[in-house]
Parts: C-alpha cells; structure tokens; sequence
C-alpha cells in the first residue's frame, strides 16, 4: 500500500539522496558533471561556501526547484546564512524575474510608438 | 555589406513577417501548428480577441520572447487596448513571476524548521 | 505519522494561504512586495478585475506555478469568468509558448542557408 | 537611415537607462514596483549590496536576461566584486541549471523501473 | 479521506490518462492541439518515433515537466531506447542549460571591460 | 565607429568562437565544466553524434538560446541531419511545450470542481 503510494509520486524528496545513482546509467558523463558541480558548490573558492549556497538557493527559487531550494536551504544554513539573509536572497530572485519581465515593457512602449507613428 | 551584417544577426524582426515558412522544411506538422495556433488566437471565441491579444502579450513578457512582444503588442492595439491596459497586462506577469519565486521560499521556511528542529 | 508525510512534500497547497509568512523573516522587502502585488491583481483598475484574473491564469500555466494556478483559478471563477474562457486562457498561454519555439526556427532556417551557402 | 535601424531591434540596451519609463503608463503600480525594487536590490541590508548584486548577476544569467546582465555586471562591479567572483557566480547559477535538469533523471529512473517491473 | 487526500495534491499523474478532458471546456482549440500534438510526436515520419521520444525526453526534463518525463520515459522505452541513451539525452538537455547560462557570461566579459576601460 | 556599435549589442554571434575565454576568469571550474559538456556533446556514445545535435537543437529552441542554436544547427548538418528532421526536432520541442502548459490545465480543472462543489 506504502509502496504503491510511492510509484504515484513525481517529485519525491528523496531523489536528493540518491542523486549519485544516474551515475549508474552513463558512468562516464556522470562522473564529469559531479566533478565540476562538486567543484563550484563546494568549499571556499573566490567566492566563500557561503556566497555560493545563497546564490544557489536563490536560483533555485528562481528556477522553481524544489529538490535544489531542499539542498541549499540546508547549505545556506550549514555554511552560516541566518533566516534573514536567506529571504533576502529570493527576494533578490523575485525582483530580477519581475523586473526582468518589465524591462520588456520598454520593447512594447517603442513598438506602440512606431505603430502610432 | 549590409547583408553581412544580416547574417550577423540573431533574432531578426523580419522573421516575423515570414513565420509560415517553416511550413516549407515540414508542412504537415506545420500546417497543424498554424491551424490550432490560428484557431487560438484569431477572432473573437469565449474570449474576445482583445482579451487573448492581452494574454498573449502577458505570456510573451514572461517568457522574454521578443518577436511576440512585437506581435502582440500590435494585436493589442488594434483589438481596441490601451496603453495602461497593455502595461497593466505586464506588471500582472511580472507580480506572477515574482510571486511564484517567492512563494516558494514557503517551502525555505519549512525546510529550515525541519533541520532547526 | 501524519506530520511526517508533510515533511516529506515540497509543494503543498497550505503555502498559499500562509504566503504572507515570507514576511516574518523581512519585514520591509515583504510588505513592499504585497504592496506591489496586491496593487497589480486586486480590484478594477484600467483592467478588470476579472481580465487581470484571467491573464495571471494564463502565465501560471506558462510559467508551471501550480500554487499560482490554484489561487488564480479560484480568482478567475469569482470574479465571473467561466469554465471555457479560463480554457482559452491556457490555450493562448500554450500557443505563444509554442509559437515562440517555432519562431527561433527562423533563425536556424538562415543559419541553414548561410553554411549550406 | 540610423534611426530605422534602432526601430528594427528589439534589445535595446538604451532600455536599461529609460526603464523608468514604464511608470509612465501606469503609474501606481509602477511606483510600487519601483519601491520594492529598488528596497531590495539597493545598499547594504541583512545581505551587503556585493552579495546582492552577484546574486542578482547569477540570476540574470540563469533566466538569460541581457538587459540584467548589462545591470548587474556593473552593479557588482561597483560594489567590489572581482572577476573571479563575478564568473564563480554564473557558474554557480549553471550549476544549479544543470543540476536541477539532472535530478530529475531521478524521476525517471524510477519510472523506467516501474515500466520495466 | 483518500478523496479529501487527492484533492490537496498539485501534480496528479493521473492527470495523463485524462489529459483528454480539456477538449470538453473548449472543443475545437482542444481537438486542433491535440491533431497537431499527435501529429508530432506519433509514429515515424522523417525523424523515427524513438528519435522523437527521445527529443522529447530531454525537453521535458530541460524544462522540468514531471507529466512529460512520466509520458516520454514510457514512450522511450516503447520505442526501443535503452537506459544509457536515454541518460544522455537528458545529459545533453543538461549541458545546453549549463552552456547557455556560460555562454552568457561572454556578454558580462565584453561588459566588465567597457566598464573598466 | 564600428566598434561603438559593438559595445552597444548584447547577444553576439562572435562569442560562440570565444565560449572558451570563461576559463581565463575561473580556470578550474573552467576546465572541469567543458570536460563534462564535450565528453556529453562530442562524438557518437550511446547515442550518436547525430541524435545528439538534434537533441541539443530541440532544446536550444525550448530554451530560446540563439547562441546554441547557431551551435546546434551547423552541428545536426555536419552530423548528417536533414533539414525536415531538423524541423521536425523543433517541432517536438514546440509540442513538449504547449502540452506541458495544456496538462496543468488538467489542475484548473480539478480545482474548478473543488470549488464549485
């Protein structure tokens, strides 16, 4: 009954976990991208481990991925990010999406122009 | 001269105008497209043209996608829309953008009284 | 028992009655936010309500915001839409999505021509 | 002649500088919109305005918006970030981009098993 | 209960079986999409229904659709793709999105020098 | 004069030859980063060259990327694709798209009859 449940869900948490396991799949290519997502996310480079986790987590907000706002809620947390902080990093990927999407407005105002014209 | 600078160039407004000649390199499945597109946004259906020309010109600011900016941004007009329906149209697109990002910090928050815990 | 299984979900529809906690962790980027937000989807202004209701369904769809789809869902009935026009919506949200994806096939169409040249 | 070719692009990197423009057409939300905006991406808050701005520089490259690229380079620039930092931050964005692409493989996986069951 | 359960769930997969209903809230949009759909995606035209799964494989995990990844991994399978192929078509869709978001920091290099020149 | 125009363009097709210059700002990341996407894109593996060129195209539409675009195109050619496959690529990215869009209809459905009961 349990298990069952479990086949109908898509996302599912604990996907995070076992991430490793697509290595079993494509060894060669698995092992390439672990090396390099493993060598930008972690530890202190130019950027501290920190920088990075908020960063991270505030594309994934951006992106809408639940599996990587789970990862680095954890890491902004572990590598010293207070509540606040975090906050202000969606907020941050909120007003870029949204202006973003206004800036657009300035493409629709020079059309409307040329049409009036 | 100037064609070298065409062929430098990526996004071109042209393209626009000669949208139906991707039917040339696959007509059936581009001759379905355009029927179901048409169907779509032609006309008034449940929907007046007016209101699915604003739609569209929403969505098109939302995915950043130039060409329907321009397209729309005329059908609007001509469908009867205002300039501060138009832009109102945008910053509708722009507060679900930005909504969507931020409501997932939700799912931060319950994540960072999961590892507090 | 129950509470465990909540844990385990990413998304889960109580967010969106509990939005309003984002600002519990940044008091003045939030309510500068809900201020924005609220002005741009509540009441008449040169759109209606009603229009504005229909337009953040449409980029809900397109954006895949199933906590947006829910809340403008609900927003869309109340403010008198009906079952065919919200359909319309999607499907005008689903064709510009589309119809910008088959637009860029103009670019590869000159790219084509310019190697084969 | 300089002129027609400025209305035949649709980027136009003088929008950064006219972005305010848009209040002009709506101005209450505009405003609003601006007042958000600016509150969170401005000065040094919970986050100093180095880490918001290479936050919003890793955003900008994760959502492709030239327009923020074009802000947010010179933004995190001015506000002390070097050019390690700058590019540790877009590889950071492509990271997660590409990591959230891959969970998903884990999605897959267990369909596969389920299929093959 | 179980109903009660169900009703608070976002992304349902028995949403795929039923896709079908949205032509009932609007006939002919629905039965024209759905013409042009099929038309794609079935049977081997100049691409084989494998090749085609498989494109369509990668695309649903670019843009994170569980319902496509549900539906295509099925058809990958069906049609005759293995487990390691259809790990690298998502390795593929995951190394467009990193590259994109890389690419882009070119514009930021060109950026960071006129700024500093 | 030229190369005031140059400053003021965002996307430029000629930073598809200088991709590789990202690594002259953060070398290991760099490195580790075109391993991972040459060891996925370049010569036949599970797949072929060829089925990966269309792939990458597919996605370069679905993603809007000019710049892979440019890529992929001339690649699918010299791996041996055809300009109707090619389309037809396109195509499917398209279709993923829109029924991607179409099947969260499928929750405003569900949510409809939650409200109306």
């Amino acid at each position: 009954m349990k298990e069952l449940k479990e086949t109908n869900k898509y996302t599912d948490p604990k996907d995070l976990k076992s991430f490793g396991k697509i290595v079993e799949w494509q060894e060669d290519m698995g092992n390439k991208f672990f090396d390099w997502y493993s060598g930008v996310t972690e530890g202190d480079t130019a950027l501290t481990e920190r920088e990075k986790a908020l960063i991270a987590l505030a594309v994934s907000h951006a992106i809408q991925c639940s599996y990587c706002i789970d990862a680095y809620t954890t890491n902004s947390l572990q590598a010293g990010a207070d509540e606040e902080q975090m906050m202000e990093a969606v907020h941050v990927a909120a007003a870029v999406k949204a202006g973003t999407t206004l800036i657009y407005a300035r493409q629709m105002q020079r059309q409307v122009e040329k049409v009036l014209m």
